[in-house]
């Protein structure tokens, strides 16, 4: 049975952590809410949300058989054992299940950049205080994350090409996502990334090219970046690169 | 060995989550970086943070023996079943782990009710956009969080009396903690919440009481909310309850 993802159709937002890790591994899966027909589409998923016990709090949420797993971190702690893609060492998977809930701080973080006030408002009722947030978002939660990143990668003892273990993991996956939607969120402020986090970058570089990945994005279900997600890209809000902010 | 929690002094903070945990079990562990001495306070704690590899991103984390966990639900998920606060069924562990999550997120946007600008900048610095930030959070997400909860509650198929299943998890204590920090915040705007959500009220009431819990509760160890935590109480982002805002 194909596992079932549950998310907003038409964003990639926090849907495309799992959708990357279903795609590098080649696993069947329905995206629920982007489909059509009897126990499809958007009323498909609201109704598992209202459907108690159980029910998860917002999308992505997956169903695997009888389970069902809210939360990013959540699902792919579910899904990279199945998968192949989490260490086996048990230290090893506390370590990369900290590392997915750090990216989902991220994560979080980037929305509130254009989201800084309320998120049932619309961004251009919350400009101003979006410009304050992304300046100091940029000028200092995003090294202290790549940085905290790129730490990470250059201190694995199988070295930086991953960054938990010898193999590739969700983390891996997730760090190309991150790494993708800030160069198209922010081109101006990120152009002097791969200089200030060499590691991430290389490594963002090689998930991109895996063949099944790479077969992904130049797919249709790969939803274009756009200004409905997560990562948006409102020039007002980009600055220049860190080594012209003096 | 005792577990090692590792967390900022002087606030209850995210650190406040695993400690109820570890007093209602009643576990031995050290709180590091409140302690004195060698291999404790503050320096202890970045001293972990900067040793490669697995280093945490930030506090909290908990050591136990060879391993080390970061983020206040990896943590739960951890000391849960070693500390007979989980549920044992798979999918109950996987449902209360995407509750925990659920409560930290919450937890972030209570901390940008003070902080909707910037962390690095002081919370004066940022009041009136504090003031917006609060009020949606008091009209908009806290009746979404609490709704949800209370539904869940509701909905569970051994009664109200928990969270998930039938005997207290780490998520009913984090649920006395929400409950708790927010009557301390917003005394004014949650005056009526045992009215709106009853099972979270009754749930955050049995939970006070329990002999460990209420021993903690009255002890010096049990630090008290301040304005340096996540739950702080600023008069000016307080609201009228919301039966009398109409």
């Amino acid at each position: 049975m194909p596992y079932e993802l549950f998310y907003w159709p038409g964003i990639q937002g926090r849907g495309e952590f799992v959708r990357l890790a279903l795609e590098e591994a080649g696993a069947p899966y329905l995206d629920v809410a982007r489909g059509r027909g009897p126990g499809r589409g958007v009323e498909a998923m609201t109704a598992l949300m209202g459907a108690a016990p159980l029910a998860p709090f917002a999308p992505p949420f997956l169903r695997d058989g009888a389970v069902v797993v809210s939360h990013v971190a959540n699902i792919l702690a579910w899904l990279g054992p199945r998968l192949g893609l989490a260490p086996k060492d048990e230290a090893l998977r506390l370590y990369a299940h900290g590392l997915q809930l750090t990216i989902t701080d991220f994560v979080a973080e980037v929305h509130d950049t254009h989201h800084p006030i309320a998120t049932d408002l619309y961004y251009e009722d919350q400009k101003p205080e979006a410009k304050e947030r992304a300046k100091a978002f940029l000028d200092h939660r995003v090294p202290k994350y790549f940085g905290y990143f790129e730490r990470a990668l250059a201190a694995n003892p199988a070295g930086p090409a991953h960054a938990v273990g010898d193999a590739l993991t969700t983390v891996d996956l997730s760090l190309f996502q991150l790494w993708a939607g800030m160069a198209y969120a922010f081109p101006r402020a990120f152009a002097d990334a791969p200089q200030r986090w060499p590691h991430v970058a290389a490594l963002a570089a090689v998930v991109e090219k895996r063949p099944n990945v790479a077969r992904y994005l130049a797919s249709d279900r790969r939803l274009p970046f756009n200004e409905s997600g997560i990562f948006r890209y409102y020039p007002e809000l980009d600055q220049a690169a860190a080594k012209d902010r003096g």
